[in-house]
């Protein structure tokens, strides 16, 4: 266990909201209302909590499709741009950070609709850029497969840089009021982008004034090759799965250098990685817990969701035996690849037979399961952020809102005795709760220069 | 003036929101926050002044660009799925009805936002459908002109077509919640639309159950002649902009006879006229707000306007002169057909001139203003209403918050006292408020039969 030595180096702590919670299992709990997931009291309710805690930010995961089946778990969402801006009325501090893909918007629209929230918001808003993996999604919207993985993430590429531009069209002074002389708005401060790239042809200028942020904050969390450049060039944010403490050191060390190599401060890009805690009063009550939750996964629709993942045949995934030899490579995978291979190695490092392999994600999907007291939670925690693995966490709970509960009104205050975290909001957006400068506008700035990642 | 004879016929009245009022000059005055376009909280206030007055509804009006010359009057907009969402939070029974483009979404995408919108309203979602007239706008989409007329009413018959069909994607009774058999919701009520045609080739199904109201409101407000039919085919709410009673009571009549051809009851879509009501507690007052707010339109920023919806180079327009000859017919436009059509007559009918014209438009855009005392507005309401020119009325008042205070303060309560309009909402959803019904799911019936408009 860490010392209570207080440390100056702020610990980030993301609420990660998920149905009735990120355990496949958890809305077949007595407690649980299955139609939770439709009902925005329930979020309303767990934004409070996190707010409570005094987190740094709310996230939503989303693809544009149905993602599970139907039987499973609750299958679908409420769109997170909108269920975000409804939290945004009923908290007044936390980040609200909403996923939208970039492979099936138009620059424009979305660029707007995050300039919506954050003005709604006060200041509040986040965008987890994703490219969106699947062919299931692709033919929502015309195409018959998904597009190549690099492909998805140069149109990702330009498809941001196109929304900064819009984000920054207008002047932050360009608004005046001059009710006397009859001008609202000093037209000579906004301005039209016209943007010409490979994917996008876009005029501007955006039709909203630059927001509290200026830009939302980016997020991100591929953790692929294409994935960590383009987090290293864009990302202010990154959620990452990471199985073990060598591994997450490995990738934060990796994609520090990345940012670094780009001529940005690594100060500036905080990482994240997943982790679902199982909190009881005792380990043995935390362990009944977990127990209690395998029990309920139903391993047919978890051994299809697998073979999916890992592109074979059902029928090749066996209960009781080890995954088969011959699986693709990441290289054959053109979908989430980074968490393909870190599902692949978590069995074969572990030896896990397929129902076991099953349980570990039932829980995360992939992402850390920890399971134990309220101080072995924060053992764990203050662990990979003092061993340069972690800038802070992405908070999942199995069980919502209980898991959130326990979380917030168990470990946060043992974070906060240590010294470890924020025992108030300062500041009011989302980049004060994570220590980062509000960009400067490119239009105030010589053409060509400071515009970060515009590739020259 | 109408007698007080109660009248079982439900009058409808909509507020339609914008800035600090619909007259381009009313951020000039004295009282007006010229940065209340962007300040949620201004809204708020407006949503809750409007239920107070148990109005059926809320509209927020949009295209996806600047549209306006920002000296000129607040230029840009919250996006209306955000600001609508923030509303609902704000409010329990009032119909939100948003703006949003088919010229420029994708049908899963705005599908799905209007499906979270209705769920996370409890049923309040309407959707103001709009082709999106202008090359500006088709500019930040990678077009270099906007889409023909006739392509784009083509393209948003479809998108409603696919719209609907994902929003019946799910039975009505598809989540069970089975939690002793594992089984949240049944797999086979929830299916794929696998929709190929012109424009959009979508497979679904949504990600989202169907929703309280079934598909939200469809609401249009297009009056050229692919405007009509496309009403006729979809519409059960239509805005239009008429300046007298003939043409008002001719175009009820065309639209109710086209939607009864279709084989509709024509009861089922609602014709609300806008009406710009500048009210003072006697006329002289009334007058003397609306020759004030004449006064602060800025001549030079009006002129340039006009030219550009008349297609003519500002020079052609002179101020203390009436319009040109030689302007193009409605066939030539591209554009906002009707709208065109509108300004014209009503210059040439009345002889106004440029400058005059810039007054009237100053006030409503070409929606007929009225001014007057509390007595006198009520009666013009009940005159069209009465005489076969509309279901209720677009209400858009010169100044916010002032002007809708006036019309729920002082008008409304005299058209409750007459028995036309309710005192209390009853039901919950905006069908409930428009007396109409929820759609059947089409998938639960038999296949090809009773999906309206779809054509065979």
């Amino acid at each position: 266990m860490t010392t209570a030595t207080p440390n100056p180096r702020p610990l980030h702590l993301n609420a990660f909201l998920w149905d009735v919670g990120h355990h496949e299992a958890a809305w077949r709990l007595p407690d649980a209302d299955p139609a939770a997931v439709w009902d925005v009291e329930h979020f309303k309710n767990l934004a409070r909590i996190a707010e409570r805690g005094k987190l740094d930010s709310l996230f939503l995961a989303d693809s544009p499709v149905l993602q599970t089946d139907p039987g499973r778990r609750p299958p679908g969402k409420i769109e997170p741009t909108v269920l975000l801006t409804a939290l945004a009325g009923a908290t007044e501090h936390i980040g609200l950070i909403a996923t939208a893909s970039t492979s099936y918007n138009e620059p424009f629209n979305l660029a707007r609709r995050f300039a919506s929230l954050d003005i709604v918001s006060g200041g509040r808003a986040g965008w987890n850029i994703v490219t969106t993996a699947g062919a299931d999604a692709a033919r929502n919207f015309g195409l018959d497969d998904v597009p190549l993985h690099k492909e998805r993430y140069e149109r990702a590429d330009e498809f941001v840089e196109v929304a900064t531009k819009l984000w920054d069209s207008w002047a932050d002074d360009a608004t005046v009021g001059d009710k006397e002389n009859g001008i609202h708005t000093l037209a000579d401060k906004v301005r039209k982008i016209d943007h010409r790239g490979r994917f996008f042809r876009v005029d501007g200028p955006l039709n909203s004034p630059r927001t509290p942020q200026g830009w939302p904050l980016l997020v991100q969390a591929g953790s692929s090759e294409d994935g960590k450049a383009f987090a290293a060039r864009w990302a202010e944010a990154v959620f990452t799965a990471q199985q073990t403490l060598e591994e997450a050191q490995a990738f934060y060390t990796d994609l520090k250098a990345r940012t670094a190599a780009l001529g940005r401060d690594p100060e500036t890009i905080k990482i994240l990685p997943g982790i679902v805690p199982v909190i009881g009063d005792t380990e043995a009550e935390a362990r009944e817990l977990e127990e209690r939750l395998e029990r309920l996964i139903n391993p047919e629709y978890a051994r299809l969701q697998l073979a999916k993942t890992l592109r074979v045949h059902p029928d090749a995934l066996v209960l009781d035996e080890q995954l088969p030899a011959d699986l693709p490579t990441e290289d054959e995978i053109e979908g989430a690849k980074s968490r393909y291979t870190l599902v692949v190695e978590l069995a074969r490092r572990e030896r896990l037979t397929v129902r076991q392999l099953i349980a570990r994600l039932g829980g995360g999907r992939g992402h850390r399961t920890f399971t134990g007291t309220p101080v072995q939670v924060a053992d764990a925690i203050e662990e990979w952020f003092d061993h340069g693995a972690a800038d802070g966490f992405n908070i999942m709970p199995a069980v919502l809102p209980s898991g959130l509960e326990a979380f917030v009104d168990k470990v946060v205050p043992i974070l906060q005795e240590r010294g470890r975290f924020r025992t108030d909001y300062e500041g009011s957006t989302l980049r004060d709760r994570y220590g980062l400068p509000r960009p400067a506008n490119q239009f105030d700035l010589p053409r060509g220069d400071a515009v970060r990642g515009v590739s020259a």
